[in-house]
């Protein structure tokens, strides 16, 4: 009994998609099966019943050569709202292959935000064309967003609101708004301006709707509002909407006046990203969008490689040193690559809480010597675990108790180590401006490779088990 | 010149936040030396100007000890809302120490879904203690949600919604907003119903305001609804208000009847604990809360750290079968571990695109060949990148050019094998039902490591630079 027998998401939807809101794979097929065959009005019978979000996703799940004639086969299918919920890389291809007259008549139909994100990966000459196809308001309006930097405030808000004086009354409200028809048709809050044009207000549309015509304005709306800076930088923007459970909010600009307003609906897909990509980030793998041109894939991802290849070399020195003892006791290379995997991994363990509390505000000033040494015990506890197991295991095998104690120390010493070196480092590249989650790992890898091998070979010396050579 | 010089966040709150929203370290300060001094008075004070998140904030970062001491001291500002915004852990240890009498107070101000999130997590007993001390109608809502499984729709509903039948017009609609003082006050949408109570469509706040009175609601309404059945998984909401963009949704029982309606302010925590979680869950910390009670994050840890053991212990296997070779030429222990280390790294990249892909429903059973085929691709780029410079590296630092071909050669293997098993395992058991962020690592670094050591012996074996024994 699947949910969506009883129960389809959109009234029209449940052919297409499966459980999960995915298009299925039969429905791609069939969408492409069509435009192979040359049968336009097919493929578009097929699409029509498609929300923007899912047309989108059929380009993204459209292999690359074939798209171009996908979105000839739809054509005005094709339009602002599905290109606003596309994946910017393959945005930016179909982008590509229009005119700037059809891009300008496609971000015509936006709200600013919509049309700044099409527009602001283009190059500057395509830039400058699609600016001048449109109209001397839209035209200002977007330069106006491109002004702000990359992903501030300044990108990510509309410039349509809904802003009235104090004097009004819930009947001018009501009034002015079924009155004028151009204004936007999507706000969930109206702010109210003073004469400089500066938010003294915010009332949810709800309470608007509750309050008799005569009462003022002033009267109902909230005095204690969350205003966005206009150069904001979008993931604050987004912790702020989380911590105070925003729906909306005013854009001010370095003068405290109202110049547009952000919606959730805006910031949600900025909570996900920037939370999701903490783990593309501890793991080097840059954007780590599968839509990503193979080229700037490389490009991130080998610099990492080369950097962990830095690493590595560090260990490998380390073990070169204690080569004698190796070539006398062959066991020592044999387990000495335990010790450093496994502190490794309870360094990445800290490392990932550490710089999720740190992303998330959990761990500030106040708390961080609490946490290091919360994570300190931990790791003895980790350690002292993984130690008496690997220890007697050790000494079993290769009938060496002294091996096994060597073994035990080395681990645990790691192990705390790791813990230490999991909370510090990402703790410090923060207080340096650094994105923790950037160069954290590089580090803490570092780190624990090179003491896995330094505690264990330079204790099988220290403690006689083996000479040094 | 700082920005909350210029524009405060909050109307008072520039002397309690940093610029990222934090409370600074000195404001707590403040506040728990009042406490500790006795003076009550002198800590709501301080703490009066702030928001409800802010005050949930500062209980998180004093510490666990000194919890009960500031609960006392600010007394009724520990209220439903503060409760609500507070970190699960933190609230647990909290609610604890309160009398069901004073819990159940609490749970009344509140909406169904923030009173179930404060209920659900304490004891059976506890529970229905505070379940007897409410009144029946919010006794009767709390005890229904808590029917629901955990972490599904009906847990994160609010039953208050604004439901109007189909015949009904814009005006009867403002008089029945007007005139009902019990309504819920923050709601952005109403749904309107048919005489079963089932949702036939669903009606933006805005749209109403800006319709004249003798509309009918039918006329304005979006017959395209999104809806939610109560029995969904929360991930599964966030996913569907992400993509679509919500701002509300109603939520239907199995026979499509409203029951309740999700908010996105309630969904926006989830869409970034879900996307933060995957970097924890991939390196095995659990819920990686920072405060989470130590037992619970031992247990969770060191559970991964033993298999890791387990996965290492193949690779020392692997390494002992080679022994002999290793007694012979020890440059071959110095170098192996960078083959593993290095190849281990690039399967971590390629599974965490992979598992972020999986988890934002990009990958999909129509581009998974597309997908493997493009890593595949990525990993040779790599693999022949690193390659090759281990590979000189190596021959010049031991002058032996076969040495070079050798882990040049066990490289490019161990990184290609690594980017094919970092997309392979977390889609094996995303097919499989599992989830892919929590098992993929082990299963990875297995890999990764036993080949690593493998290519490099039996390739220096099989290519005649050292005799097996």
């Amino acid at each position: 009994m699947s949910e969506t027998e009883l129960q389809p998401p959109e009234s029209e939807g449940e052919t297409q998609l499966d459980e999960d809101d995915r298009l299925k794979p039969e429905f791609v097929r069939a969408v492409l099966d069509a435009v192979d065959a040359g049968d336009a009005e097919a493929a578009r019978a097929l699409v029509d019943p498609l929300h923007p979000a899912d047309i989108a996703d059929l380009f993204e799940l459209t292999p690359a050569e074939d798209r171009g004639a996908l979105a000839a086969a739809l054509a005005d299918m094709l339009d602002g709202e599905v290109l606003a919920e596309m994946n910017d890389y393959v945005r930016e291809t179909l982008i590509d292959a229009l005119e700037p007259g059809q891009v300008a008549d496609i971000a015509a139909e936006l709200d600013t935000d919509d049309a700044v994100a099409i527009i602001e990966d283009m190059d500057d000459e395509d830039q400058r064309a699609v600016l001048r196809a449109l109209d001397p308001d839209d035209r200002a309006a977007i330069e106006a967003a491109l002004g702000y930097p990359e992903e501030s405030a300044g990108r990510l808000m509309q410039r349509e609101v809904v802003a009235v004086p104090e004097h009004w009354t819930v009947g001018d409200v009501l009034d002015f708004l079924r009155a004028d028809e151009t204004l936007t048709t999507d706000f969930w809050e109206i702010f109210v301006v003073d004469p400089q044009h500066k938010p003294v207000g915010t009332c949810a549309l709800s309470w608007i709707l509750r309050t008799p015509r005569a009462i003022a304005v002033a009267d109902v709306m909230a005095r204690e509002q969350t205003l966005i800076p206009v150069d904001m930088d979008q993931e604050e923007v987004a912790l702020r909407f989380q911590k105070y459970a925003l729906i909306s909010a005013a854009v001010v600009d370095p003068d405290g006046r109202l110049v547009g307003m952000i919606t959730v609906d805006d910031v949600v897909h900025i909570i996900q990203e920037e939370a999701g990509e903490d783990a593309l980030l501890l793991s080097g793998a840059g954007d780590g969008d599968i839509n990503e041109p193979i080229r700037e894939s490389y490009s991130a991802r080998v610099r990492w490689l080369v950097a962990n290849l830095g690493t590595a070399l560090v260990a490998s020195t380390i073990i070169a040193f204690f080569g004698g003892a190796i070539e006398q006791m062959v066991a020592l290379a044999v387990l000495m690559p335990i010790v450093a995997s496994i502190g490794g991994n309870a360094g990445t363990q800290t490392m990932a809480v550490a710089v999720r509390a740190l992303a998330t505000n959990q761990l500030t000033q106040s708390n961080t010597i609490r946490t290091i040494r919360r994570e300190i015990t931990l790791a003895a506890l980790n350690g002292g675990t993984i130690a008496v197991l690997i220890g007697i295991g050790a000494a079993l095998v290769f009938g060496n108790p002294s091996l096994g104690a060597v073994i035990a120390a080395a681990m645990l010493i790691n192990i705390v180590v790791a813990g230490l070196a999991g909370v510090l480092v990402p703790v410090l590249l923060e207080r340096l401006g650094q994105d923790p989650a950037v160069a954290s790992s590089v580090f803490v890898t570092m780190i624990t490779d090179s003491m896995g091998f330094f505690a264990f070979l330079g204790l099988a010396v220290l403690s006689g088990l083996v000479p040094l050579a």
